[in-house]
């Protein structure tokens, strides 16, 4: 309390009448009775300093606490801790919570919660939210999907990414103003094969500059991978990345969407497009390969051995079911906790030594791990799975080899994906026809050039849109900081 | 075969006369049949390439078994992999295997294994090895301990950093040359309490910078937590931080070392010398006190609560006994690996998701998590310990608080560190005195300011003998690369 006092005097002090002076505090650190809650110690001593400050801003600790994804809590999730604020202090209040929609802001400060609405993850998803706001383009803002993939950023030392932002980071180094395009440079037209996030996001923007674009959709439903997983447990939010896209593509009368439109390289050839993109996507392995196993896993040629599509399409598989998740992000724990709250028996198996381990990166390990133990869901880490012959698996340890026996009626086999290239293949046996149907380029982005991250996708589609028509260069292509 | 030799030939061709062509290839990357081995493979591929390379530079793969600790390998471990490559070319080789000792180099040239010694850690220890090799300085060479601490710096994204070499990354940024040490700037004479490695650092350094220096050790033997830890299981090359500084501090005249005699307030008033240094070190805490809890655990004063100092004196807990490592460095895991050698049953319960979990930046955490089980060392992770009854624990899931009990005669509690600043405590307390005897600085360094690494220590005291009478200043202290 008295530290806390004297910072604030004193840095008043220092300021003079030059600037307000806010102060952040955490009026709970979701420890219980062994932290600060906000029933207690936080209430006493915001009421004790509450006129010192100019602006209280207030949120929770520790940062996974404070910056949750959508997986795991709702759009301003933090009010029942923060509301009491207003209530001891005259002076305006700013807080967050995954701020998205402009009618959960206007909620808060309409009902006395907060004053000022604090935005982090949703200014780097749309940096222009504000102006938006303001100017009622509400449809127009680029919503957060609360996926955290921008905090991973911190934790493994890379520039930071958003999902549905791909010119977040880059506003320096390649010059990509969020809302700044630059305008068409020909009079080409673009057929885009695949409206997943890479294919849709390529259209938008190829749109926004001008071009006309035609994408073929081979499903009924457009999304691809965003449509299919925003359907699992927590993921809903994810169909953003679809439903911005679609939005904007709908504005445009130089965007067209053919859904349920497989193609064949003789469609593409008769279609009369000087430029090609491929964006079909990629689809999960059936045979174990990944990362803790180079060669197919004996056994999983059978008919007890299921994909995260073939989840995803409604399939149930016999019970017990075995995820084996080494893909280590967050959908092995996904799936798993499908087909729990479907009755399933579950165990998830992992080489890895925790549930999902890539997503200590989006500050989702911990809650994720204690989800599926809550949920019933046996948990076997550090084994690799041998073979499977129908009724039971061979586990065996990563760090000694030994083996044992489970007994399964059924595996999940979650380890890695392979991209759906057979098109860019063909087309390339069929160079010289492409070249008399007077098609001057053929690309592959997103999954189908290299399977990753939907972020990383989306980036791809946005990075073709905008600079495929740039001079080639042996540069790097972007800016970079250089010790003087 | 073909990607490796045309590589081969367009190099040759491309840099013509100028210069050698080198080829760093894995010869095993112990992966039995499923990998490369020196045996199979590597020999054929090898052989066939023999005389297109002007030199084989050959080691094994990955980067953990490459650089493998001196708790993990011998001097010159790879030996029998790379052996063979000598008998099917003509062209020199080069390889490595933490060479430190000029013995081990010359004994593998003379026995025609290698032709050049490749050495990164032990030039990381001392860069002028090659020199004092050359000039027959052989004594004064500072051999690397095999710790691997150098690499934690790439997974931490921190400067890199050597137990043995404090002046390894500094060299640019504070212009800390490892062999020339700036001449002393006055005559006050040095008192340093503590002949850990903080304090024999300061003190060598201190004595190469030409001052008188006086060093008061309390225990019988030097080298504080050094020489105690290099007699557990695999740190026996940890004591060169010990011999180094004490060889060289052997050979001065202006250093002086006194065993046995811990110092109290009023002899150091007495004593004389102008300036004072703390290096009192550390001990562990017995009360659980660490990263999980930052309150005691209820029934850690009973008396079947050890610490590692009290394993490392010889006593022996009895059995069962559980090791608490909530410290995730290695000790936990050497003490269990000591205690179990001893005939005891162990286990090892942890809060972290692996065993020694932070040593998964000095690529050894595979390697003891391996040893523990091939041990028998039973292991429990993902647990807190919440009491001891003296006849069993209760340990708690840390992700879902589930509470277990586990039968036990004893706990070794490996937590935290508490800094030992009793004496830097007192010394303050009577400033008065301090200052009416001609005292002009006190200072702590290493472990009794802040416990850490053992390479932090070291550094802490090379910085205060190299710094300590530089103008004060509020800048870094070090040159930093600023964008242009």
């Amino acid at each position: 309390m008295r530290l806390l006092r004297e910072l604030i005097e004193d840095t008043k002090e220092a300021v003079g009448a030059e600037c307000a002076v806010a102060v952040r505090i955490a009026v709970d650190e979701l420890l219980g009775d062994g932290g600060i809650e906000c029933g207690g110690e936080a209430r006493e001593v915001i009421g004790l300093l509450a006129e010192m400050p100019d602006l209280w801003d207030v949120n929770v600790s520790d940062w996974a606490h404070d910056s949750m994804t959508s997986r795991f809590a709702a759009e301003g999730y933090q009010e029942d801790f923060v509301r009491f604020v207003k209530s001891v202090t005259t002076k305006p209040v700013v807080g967050v919570g995954r701020f998205t929609s402009p009618d959960a802001m206007v909620s808060q400060i309409r009902r006395g919660v907060l004053d000022f609405i604090g935005a982090a993850r949703p200014s780097i998803a749309d940096p222009f939210l504000p102006n938006k706001v303001a100017a009622g383009d509400l449809d127009d803002i680029r919503e957060c999907i609360g996926c955290n993939v921008c905090v991973s950023g911190d934790f493994t030392s890379t520039p930071i990414r958003c999902t549905q932002n791909p010119t977040m980071g880059e506003e320096w180094r390649r010059g990509w103003h969020p809302e700044a395009i630059p305008p068409r440079t020909g009079d080409d037209a673009f057929l885009v094969v695949g409206a997943g996030p890479s294919g849709l996001e390529c259209a938008r923007l190829l749109g926004r500059r001008g071009y006309t674009v035609h994408v073929a959709e081979a499903a009924p439903l457009l999304g691809g991978r965003v449509t299919l997983e925003s359907s699992l447990p927590g993921l809903a939010a994810w169909a953003r990345v679809r439903d911005y896209r679609l939005n904007q593509i709908n504005k445009m009368q130089n965007v067209q969407i053919y859904r349920g439109s497989s193609v064949t390289v003789a469609q593409i050839l008769e279609f009369g497009a000087r430029r090609v993109v491929l964006a079909t996507g990629a689809r999960w392995r059936r045979d174990g390969v990944g990362r803790a196993n180079t060669r197919a896993i004996a056994g999983f040629d059978g008919t007890a051995v299921f994909t995260p599509e073939d989840i995803m399409a409604g399939r149930l598989p016999p019970a017990p079911v075995i995820v084996f998740d080494d893909d280590h992000y967050y959908l092995g724990a996904v799936l798993a906790e499908k087909l729990r709250a479907a009755g399933l028996a579950v165990t998830l198996v992992t080489p890895a030594a925790r549930v999902s381990a890539w997503t200590v990166n989006t500050l989702e390990q911990f809650a994720i791990q204690k989800r599926l133990l809550d949920l019933g869901i046996d948990i076997l880490m550090n084994r690799n799975i041998v073979d499977f012959d129908g009724g039971s698996v061979t586990a065996a340890c990563v760090f000694t080899g030994r083996r044992q026996a489970l007994a399964t009626a059924s595996v999940v086999t979650v380890t890695a994906r392979a991209p759906n290239e057979q098109l860019a293949e063909a087309l390339a046996a069929a160079a010289g026809d492409v070249q008399a149907a007077g098609i001057i380029s053929v690309n592959s982005i997103g999954d189908c050039l290299a399977p990753g991250t939907i972020a990383a996708a989306v980036y791809a589609g946005h990075r073709y849109a905008r600079e495929f028509d740039f001079p080639q260069s042996d540069l790097p292509g972007f800016r970079r900081e250089l010790p003087g």
